[in-house]
């Protein structure tokens, strides 16, 4: 498959793919877009020595397949330069894209930040303000498991919202992914990110400060009204913020969607279990200093953050 | 000391005092009125043996002392009728008082509710239209750390707020306790609810929900800013439910005094550390309710109470 994917790729005037951060995000969407035969150029940390010798698996609920020869690197500086960049690494380690990032930019490279929460695209555009930005929206369940495998449980669509990229551009992506069985669609850039926070930003600090998970939470009378008044916070806010498309029916469609998912750890949950750190910055504080400055303060919300970060400080 | 107590008693007119409740409060303030010569009779449960042979000691920062004889009971049928009541019992156990206070109710006995939170009197009220009750407001430090023995580490002051007593017996009843070097204060019944909730609300649920004592949430950047934030809730509300007199000064001070205080942990935090019921009806529900009917919401507290259900939920 790969080598045919290679022989086809050769034929047409493919875009070429730089992922960084290959994880459970980056190693999915990175392998899919590698299967359908893209140039796709991947960066590891530690699992660099096994795919080198092993390939990439991916173990997926819409069917399984093995990447055997993929283009591995462990530092950007011997990548290619690339059309088109998804940075897939946890906005903690953000401050690295100064020296991750530049090796791979052309004049009119894309950077596509699939990453959590509010406010990313802005911090990034400072770093580099001449690059074209662009958020990913994944709505996947992956885990990134062993060495070398991902492990692809549900979902999987990805939406793209324009930051500052050309239009073209994105168009251009978005068929690759779609060509690639990832299903892809174009959002509008602020409303997407605020309409994910709607799950995210209760259950993602809920299940750390409540040691739970996502069905525990929605069980509980107690805590699904919580839940339910967080996300209609999140709603308010972003109405306040100029999001006139999302509406408080949206809380509703999320509870249902979760009541019927899985028990599921968001991914801070799970960067709480391993000690990691939390993506406390972009997923909460962000967007409750937005919010206060547009009038709507998310007050539960921000108790939350504040447990967050007295949570992270035992916890490292 | 206790012979002699029983000496002066028969020659003067003393009130008799039942103890409902002989625990940490109970045990202390019960037996500083014993010690200081009132006739006082003593609900107790498991301690009733040991009491019965061994007496009852206080080991106080302000002087230990034993009881060797005390008027000690384990039913509330076979006490006598008092003058003064004082119940010292959690507010969990309120629904027993419908069967523990009767046999101890003359037509004029008060009944002193030495306990947490907002709404007591006005619930136990409900149960006894006709009998007077007051609230009384303990500062104290101390714990009953095996049968037979309170153990009193700092404070002890009460204040008591007349809900629905003769002002004549209030007065009786404070004489009485500060004879017994129990320094004690009349104050206004709804401004000291209020004032005591300052405190209160803030550090019994935070120290539960995130598994901690007091200092560590002042020394924490996040939670001292989330503590303050939840004391002013608590003092917008009173002002909004009439206690013009609670400001927001009272806020620092409550700080000033938690950071002097050796780490703390409140009597919430013990019954969560000992899978006990928490109080928190008294101390959460219905003050978040009051506030709520005053138009004066207190979001954060709000949210404590809805982890406070789910976190007990799983403890018990």
């Amino acid at each position: 498959m790969t080598n045919f994917a290679h022989i086809v790729n050769k034929n047409k005037e493919n875009m070429t793919y730089g992922i960084i951060g290959t994880g459970a995000i980056g190693g999915y969407y990175g392998a899919k877009i590698a299967k359908a035969g893209n140039d796709v150029h991947f960066l590891f940390r530690s699992d660099y020595e096994y795919v080198c010798k092993h390939g990439l698996q991916v173990n997926s609920c819409n069917g399984s397949f093995h990447l055997d020869n993929i283009n591995a690197y462990r530092d950007t500086n011997d990548m290619p330069k690339c059309d088109v960049v998804l940075v897939c690494l946890k906005t903690i380690a953000n401050k690295h894209l100064t020296t991750l990032l530049p090796p791979l930019l052309k004049p009119d490279t894309v950077v596509l930040l699939i990453q959590n929460g509010i406010g990313v695209e802005e911090d990034v555009q400072k770093m580099f303000p001449g690059v074209q930005l662009a958020a990913g929206l994944a709505f996947i369940c992956s885990a990134k498991t062993e060495p070398g495998i991902v492990d692809h449980q549900d979902y999987g669509q990805m939406n793209i919202g324009n930051y500052s990229a050309s239009p073209e551009r994105i168009s251009a992506i978005i068929d690759d992914f779609n060509n690639a069985e990832v299903k892809t669609a174009e959002v509008d850039y602020k409303e997407a990110r605020w309409r994910k926070a709607v799950w995210n930003m209760p259950f993602n600090g809920l299940t750390v400060a409540l040691n739970t998970q996502t069905n525990k939470l929605l069980q509980n009378p107690s805590t699904r009204t919580l839940v339910r008044d967080m996300m209609l916070e999140v709603v308010h806010a972003a109405q306040a913020d100029g999001v006139e498309k999302l509406q408080e029916d949206f809380v509703q469609k999320m509870l249902d969607m979760t009541d019927s998912m899985r028990p599921y750890s968001p991914s801070m949950k799970l960067d709480f279990d391993f000690h990691r750190p939390m993506e406390i910055e972009y997923i909460y504080t962000r967007p409750t200093q937005i919010a206060k400055q547009v009038g709507c303060p998310m007050h539960k919300l921000e108790m939350l953050e504040e447990q967050l970060r007295f949570i992270e400080s035992n916890n490292l």
